[in-house]
């Protein structure tokens, strides 16, 4: 759906704030976004993209024993966690079974692996508390929407459980299963959100934490003052006042995204998984670095492929969902490359 | 002198790179740095401001046994220090002395300063090798410069030397006495740069590190992929090639701070210090509270007292040179309250 208009306009009617250091306090992004959830400002810390606030909680993730990451996850992730040599303990998603038991659910996969790892450091006769759990929310790259319910055990098991929701907003906020309103009740829950991904504004770097806020001035405290650029900061007040814009961007969602999965599945030897979020990941019976350099050479598309991520290999790519025309053009240009 | 033209220009041109994520390289910042600075591109970090970068040099400092920092210094340094617990050892700069011995120059202050803690580390039986310095030239609050000749000693002897050269672009290149070159040199040695001050840019979030590539590499993974906002760096390339901007700065900063520095020192009781950057440093003979106070409700003017430099207190205070209009307004006002 490209930036909302208003996000531009907002840069464009307060370009002569670059002049001024932003207020360090961020006061008036942090009442919008207080507004926008509902929760008390003090509970809310903006950050330079949410990239900027995973350093900070993996540097707590780093007092830990170790930190549960399911594999795949965003490769960011691991850097963050490496670079504070926060040790990893990587929960094995089944993707690959889940393409031939569609039946099976997302929170069921979850509740297996994190069974089995919780089994596992248990017989090394250590608490679950002394472990921390990064995971995201819609989760990236699969699609896969883990339930509230799902996830409030690990609330209680884990010591500190990090939700990334970069990709919630892309439900309209009845169907949101957003973990926010739970920081009150647990302190050791920390929910990144994110303006990237809903409100297409990766180049502004404008991401935000909600946690308890000793946890937060802790955070405030180990980084600059300044984390997010003036521009950044009247751009994100003015998408999330754009209503308009959301709802558009639910309609087109909706829509565009059974519209692509619809049209992948028909295709021979593609399994698209059941996607929540912006992009479906799709099974491949064949080699995706072949599939992908004839979309390239044939048709000037560019597919993601997942060899970046180590649990998913040459089997596997990742497409957006973008417009139905776009989408068409996607499906048509596979099709012919696959016959 | 306000933002160049040319950068807010290059916002408004560029202004739909919101919707991309910036080129974690930021290949074509880089490579207008090196430009600017006659340095290879793979010697040059961007950062979301030169205060995000303190957050990494401090990190290596952290590996140290102690960190000298002159007092008084700009108060970030010691924030970022104690977010990673980073001893610090403080190099005390005989400011009150220098107002009635104004001929002895900042040079001589500094190396009395280091060679006592220097002195102070022997004596227990360390190495300066394991100890870092940082610093910045010129000197913030102070305005005082060192040159070239007074810090390459201390290159050799401590173990890593950041140099924060915030405000050095207020000297035309030529009479610059920048330690950029010696990076070359000295693998210890870290050279920040900011656009903050000299382009008028606080609400960007702009500045950069010189060093060498393995320590900016370290500093890369570290931190996330993308902390200078895709606006942010349009910007700065602009910023950076406007030369007239640049000339017209420099013809102004000579002028108007020797006004400024003249009108305050034929005031009574006030003793500006000899600033090398876009302020002066001025002690004053009464409670600068007091005048504050009279100074705002009287004539508006807000000064900015010292009472947050430690090593200053109610005896001084700190103005921006402005505008020769802007600064004899500063003067009379000044000139009507003490009288």
């Amino acid at each position: 759906m490209g930036p909302p208009k208003a996000a531009s306009a907002a840069i464009q009617a307060n370009l002569s704030q670059i002049k001024a250091y932003p207020d360090p306090s961020y006061h008036d992004l942090r009442v919008a976004l207080s507004h926008h959830h509902q929760i008390s400002p003090d509970w809310i810390l903006p950050g330079n993209g949410s990239a900027e606030l995973l350093t900070w909680a993996s540097r707590d993730f780093s007092s830990l024993k170790g930190t549960a990451l399911l594999a795949p996850a965003f490769g960011d992730y691991g850097r963050s966690l490496q670079a504070v040599s926060a040790p990893i303990w990587p929960v094995p998603l089944p993707v690959d079974k889940w393409l031939v038991h569609p039946e099976e659910s997302a929170d069921q996969a979850l509740s297996e692996g994190l069974e089995a790892l919780i089994a596992q450091i248990l017989a090394q006769g250590l608490s679950p508390k002394a472990f921390g759990l990064l995971i995201n929310n819609p989760h990236n790259p699969t699609g896969w929407r883990f339930s509230s319910q799902a996830l409030l055990p690990y609330l209680r098991r884990f010591g500190l459980v990090v939700v990334d929701e970069a990709f919630m907003d892309f439900f309209p906020p009845p169907q949101q299963n957003s973990l926010i309103h739970q920081v009150r009740h647990f302190p050791n829950l920390v929910v990144l959100r994110s303006l990237t991904k809903f409100y297409s504004l990766p180049g502004l770097r404008m991401g935000y934490g909600i946690a308890h806020p000793q946890r937060l001035q802790r955070w405030q405290a180990w980084r600059d003052p300044w984390p997010v650029n003036a521009l950044a900061a009247v751009a994100a007040i003015a998408a999330l006042q754009d209503h308009d814009f959301q709802q558009a961007s639910w309609r087109w969602i909706e829509e565009a995204r059974s519209q692509l999965q619809q049209g992948l599945a028909q295709l021979p030897g593609l399994t698209p998984l059941n996607g929540s979020a912006n992009y479906l990941l799709v099974g491949c019976d064949r080699s995706v670095t072949e599939l992908q350099r004839q979309l390239l050479q044939r048709h000037r598309i560019l597919i993601r492929d997942c060899l970046s991520f180590e649990a998913l290999g040459d089997r596997y790519f990742r497409v957006a969902v973008r417009t139905v025309s776009d989408n068409q053009k996607l499906i048509d240009a596979l099709g012919a490359v696959i016959i």
